[in-house]
């Protein structure tokens, strides 16, 4: 394991120690919710840093609020499989039911509380073997066929670990809470972990992700344009009947999915921003001859703010319904996902900035940009902004040869030292500096 | 297992015989193409019958003309299946591929070549496991979850084959083939059986059918109104992209799917009669977030005539091209199922009226109903007819208690010496009486 | 004016009144509830037969059950185009409002009570000015431009007068009505006419049609299979804005009518007999970059009977309804016109039959033949036998070079004593033999 | 006529008789195309001025290029209005075919070539008659019911007017051209005076506007934003049926039409930028009994960029395209109307904002606001700056009681001699400080 870099102030061990965890959990990917593997893996890290609390279960989420919880078999069934993978008991149990995830809070006399947000699940995709494949060519490929972290939550999760033993080793005053979020992917974990409790003393927030189309040696301060987003997931249930024999007796419920996908599309475009709607699933019916009882359509609507996106989903909804009333079908629709839009402070990005700009291995410190998609940090930096703090979300570059959420995403480990160092410093900054001016 | 009525002229141990395999078949339903443990176990009864010669594979049916044949995956695991059963190995070996189905000749001297053709596949739902329903209080449900003969086919090939014991043991002068045919239920075998050569010389076809509401005691001489169908599938390619980043990258199979299907339901009604279309299947999509790459639509047109089906099937592909064109998404057409329509000839069916009257145990004879569904016999019949023979389609009351293709469906094992020894006499009257007048 | 033909028993001089009559109606044409002009000019000649009562305004029709009327501008403009014609004053004051049409009422003594229903309609179109086409040649051809006697409504009511003169002068015993009603094209005098009052003590009615397909020379006695129909129009009103600028505070009514209009077409089939349905006429906007306010749909559905018909309005109303909620647009449904199905009576059409078989200018007498289109003398018809009384439609034959509705309809003035003789000696003969039996 | 606030260096004279062409073109509006009283008035003007060559019909405009041009009845109708109100003859020739519109060229010496363009078509609506509405009240409303200045370029033509005389009064060394440009309103003409040679030499161009929001005292120096637009007519023909006889005889030009609009509105959003897609009229269908034979839909899609418009209006000729193979409709679309995006030109815009900056009557100059709306003077920014030159686009604020396009739309006429003053001061800076430095 060569690091053709530089160390970047980190000694040989404690990298060692990082790319094996992020190789460990890279082998172990879990689904949204179904992170029950990992967050025992975490326990384990966690618990080796010393004056570290970490609740679990209810404790380290709001449980009502969770959105896209797959059904308890499919719980069950991954529980099992993270058991036979030597996950612990005790965190098994606290995570029973998709209470996955974990906060842990290192405590250091008085200061400011600031927290960290990493997310933590994998992405329900095979990933490759082929041989230009880092993972596949080193050993750490998935071992869960159709699971892979391809999105670089692997290294998330490595770097919330590093950042906070990195901080527990240094002279911080203050609180520093890191939030292992499930259920990122799905945008179904964020409001869960927001209204923990958690965030109720936190001044200053950080979340952070890699990649991004942005190479290893940049960082990036402050991304914004988050779009909110809303998934949605509406089942018509109409009356079947024969198609030859008594056309007239059914109630169609592919009559009123189809109605319903041409309408969404067509709702109109919003003057104040950019607005996205996609049927990106949808079904139903049980035979050619049959008047198809049952359809579903599984979509998402996104605004590039909160109320563009709210506005979305009021058409959204109406169409949805409209069409089941038109064609004499029964409509339920759920939200089985949804992040508000957010920006990231200009006080706390500079601060990441100045930071980045002081570091060597930080060849390329960008100020500012663009997301373009959405993300359900977006619950926790509302929640602290909206309480007076601060919040940002920082890109830590990473070379990655595959596109996010493709079988050949991969990261480049060496950016792992260079994300530790320049958070650690941010948070000590942030700490040293209070109050921000903002 | 007690008779309560009078035995129709069948001794015991034949009745004895056919019941039991009747419920052996019935306890082994084997879906369309998959039917090798049925056909293994209807070789066994024929190769019983002296002078009857056995054609399968494709001796018995044209291999190109076969529709809706499941993939190979498929067809094995129900082979595989088979062979646990019992099913002989010289037989698995002739329907390898899902060539199954078979066509039995009886020679006897100079006549008429008469045919009969009963269908052998059941249909892929869940039997009922009611205590009140028959099959299960008796023991003689189906042991494949999720297959059952729920039309009445394992009676239709006891009939098939009590026939054919019956004219072989009486003084038929003549041929009689009787026409195993498989994958009925999705159209898609009529036609590979009516190309097998095997219609070449026949004279006669008598098609039969149990129940369709009519009772037992009851027998319909000349079931028409059968409605042309049939079964198509598109499927749709587009470009997948981000929803929330690039929507004007994808090329959306879920708008073309929605727009196929809106306009689908939308062709003309015809004033030359009945025409019937439903898209009963649909769907596509992988992710809420990424425009859809694929998507399916599965239906079927109907028509009172063969012209009509072939209106409606004409204006359905166009649309179905047409959506593709509009969304930029490439469409494949297949015909998964087919049969066109076809008319029960009055002199032939004036036959069985007269034979159905002249016995007791029918308390009901009818000369004419309507089926008002679809059919493949009528690819057997058409091709009968068009060679200047006589055709027609019996229907042999069964109380039934479910109706056809209900959990429930069972058949009143007492219709089944009453089928044999009508069809038996009509088919010794048919060779007596040559040429009909028509 | 040649009669190539034998005067069917009528003499010239009664004929060449009756084919003047037509012509001068034939020049004057005027559409639905428009017939100010017609009306006076039939109140000159019922005037002039004995024992006549003529009933106009609401004592011959119930003006609340009017559909189709046209706006007070609208009425108007006719009506002063039918003073400038020289219709009489006392006539307009009775009409006024469009309350057209006349009930002539011929008692004469003890006998049952005989209806006869003629239309008095013409089409908004214009008259071909072909020198082939005889209107055009002779001199008759409408002098309005844009309205046409193209369904034969001229004739029809030249019958009206005719027969009536004919029983007049014959030793009819019982009493004679002749109902001249308006509205027919748009099945909006229909109900009117059948909710006046005067139908309460009919016992037997005959409606009439010329041409129809048949020549001179043929006489259908009961026409059959009517579609009962209604014609609907749905006005939609959203909110209009900058299409450019504020796309997202419209309320779109071009939208809502185009769901509509999709998905009107797509109500399923029936299996109980024909259906039918049509969006004849759409449209809305204002402009190309405004989101449109206004839309409409007119259109129609039908069915092989009244039940059929109402199943299909049921649809589409809720199809038209939900597309407006859809698109958040208030939807007006108005029914602009309807008429039920009916059946002629076997017996009195037999009577009908009987009489144009010993005429021996009807070359060839039918029993009965389908009309296959929609008539709102069914009303009237519905009436009568709901109050047991015997109704039949009864078709006329006339060569007619032109198609009804088409700018060269005209018909054959000989066909005109044909009807005259068939329909006296069949009221005749229906007087004479009360009761029929049924 | 009171002049409430200083005269900002006009005199009275001068002010008095700007105000006086303002209302008399007030008083008589034309729609595009249509503007021959209008140019006759202009070229009256025009003629007053020294050294100003005027250049009329096909010298001042590419007739090939022509966009949205009415037919001829409406032309000659105009025409013949234009005539009754005193228009001269000679002008009448020279823009007769809709050739309307003037280019007025003042030579002075070497210097460079600078240009300015106004429009001069009215709306077609109805001016208000409430008596708070000025025009109303001081009696210059538009005599022409249902045309009416509503969009201000009756003080747009006396601006150029104004300008053109203030710089022939000037010591200004160069050319000025001024474009009198019609048919802007359907930006139909933009593309038609880009393509007359006028331009070949044209080193600046000014483009102005008044109002948009901005009262009297505010000047934009460069407006921006322009959406790229383009407007298109589609026009389905099908096959007529009778509805209730033949529906399967029609091929149902409704159907296409309510498809193509159902999909055009479903055109994908694009990342790059804002796009629009209305159907803002379409209808069609003759009658309710009969499948329409004909339809139409007119709409017009737009983009932040040319190229975002011209990928709308790729999708939207496909969908409209497809929507007629569905449904075996022939389509012909037309281009009615077109313009491309543009941006104003940093450094002319800087001018601008100097001057007006200057003007004590200027209470707020503006350097930068966006139209987010659309306008073919991009036509001509387009083709100067393609030859190398700068071009901005200005607004003139102007107090508006109500909103562009509306019937209670008039303008401040103090803002007109801002509007001369700010423009001639620009004009001379250029024309001094030749060359800019970009």
């Amino acid at each position: 394991m060569p690091f053709p870099r530089a160390l970047q102030g980190m000694d040989r061990e404690t990298r060692e120690s990082l790319v094996a965890l992020r190789r460990d959990l890279h082998r172990h990917p879990e689904p949204s919710w179904c992170e029950f593997y990992t967050t025992s893996r975490l326990v384990d890290e966690l618990e080796a840093i010393e004056d570290v609390e970490i609740a679990l279960g209810e404790e380290a989420l709001s449980a009502a609020d969770r959105m896209a919880v797959p059904d308890d078999e499919e719980l069950e069934t991954w529980r099992d499989a993270a058991r036979d993978l030597g996950a612990r008991e005790d965190v098994l149990d606290a995570t029973a039911g998709g209470l996955t995830g974990a906060v842990a809070t290192l405590s250091r006399g008085s200061g400011p509380t600031i927290a960290l947000r990493v997310d933590i699940d994998a992405l329900r995709r095979r990933e490759s073997d082929d041989p230009d494949h880092v993972p596949a060519a080193e050993g750490f490929r998935s071992e869960t066929e159709g699971a892979m972290h391809a999105c670089g939550h692997d290294a998330h999760m490595t770097l919330g670990v590093g950042i906070l033993r990195a901080i527990a080793d240094s002279d911080f005053q203050g609180t520093l809470k890191v939030f292992f979020q499930p259920a990122e992917e799905l945008v179904g974990g964020g409001k869960a972990m927001a209204e923990s409790g958690h965030l109720a003393d936190v001044d200053y927030l950080f979340a952070l992700h890699v990649g991004l189309d942005h190479p290893t040696g940049e960082v990036v301060a402050g991304i914004e344009d988050f779009l909110a987003v809303s998934h949605f997931r509406a089942e018509y249930e109409g009356e079947p009947a024969h198609a030859g024999g008594h056309p007239e007796a059914g109630r169609n419920a592919i009559q009123a999915m189809a109605t319903a996908i041409q309408n969404l599309y067509a709702i109109p475009r919003h003057n104040d921003g950019k607005t996205r709607v996609n049927a990106g699933m949808a079904g139903g019916g049980s035979a050619t001859n049959i008047i198809a009882e049952e359809s579903f359509v599984e979509g998402e609507v996104r605004g590039q703010t909160t109320e563009l996106m709210e506005y979305m989903r009021e058409h959204a909804d109406r169409t949805l319904r409209s069409a089941g009333q038109m064609h004499e079908c029964d409509v339920e629709i759920e939200t089985v996902g949804q992040a508000p839009s957010a920006r990231s402070d200009d006080r706390l990005a500079e601060v990441v900035h100045e930071i980045a700009s002081e570091h060597e291995d930080v060849e390329t410190p960008i100020e500012r940009d663009a997301l373009g998609g959405s993300e359900d940090a977006t619950y926790l930096m509302e929640a602290v902004q909206a309480q007076g703090g601060l919040a940002t979300y920082v890109g830590i570059g990473t070379d990655h040869p595959g596109g996010h959420h493709t079988s050949t995403f991969d990261v480049d480990e060496d950016s792992i030292p260079i994300g530790v160092a320049v958070m650690r410093d941010a948070i000590l900054r942030v700490a040293e500096t209070v109050p921000l001016e903002n």
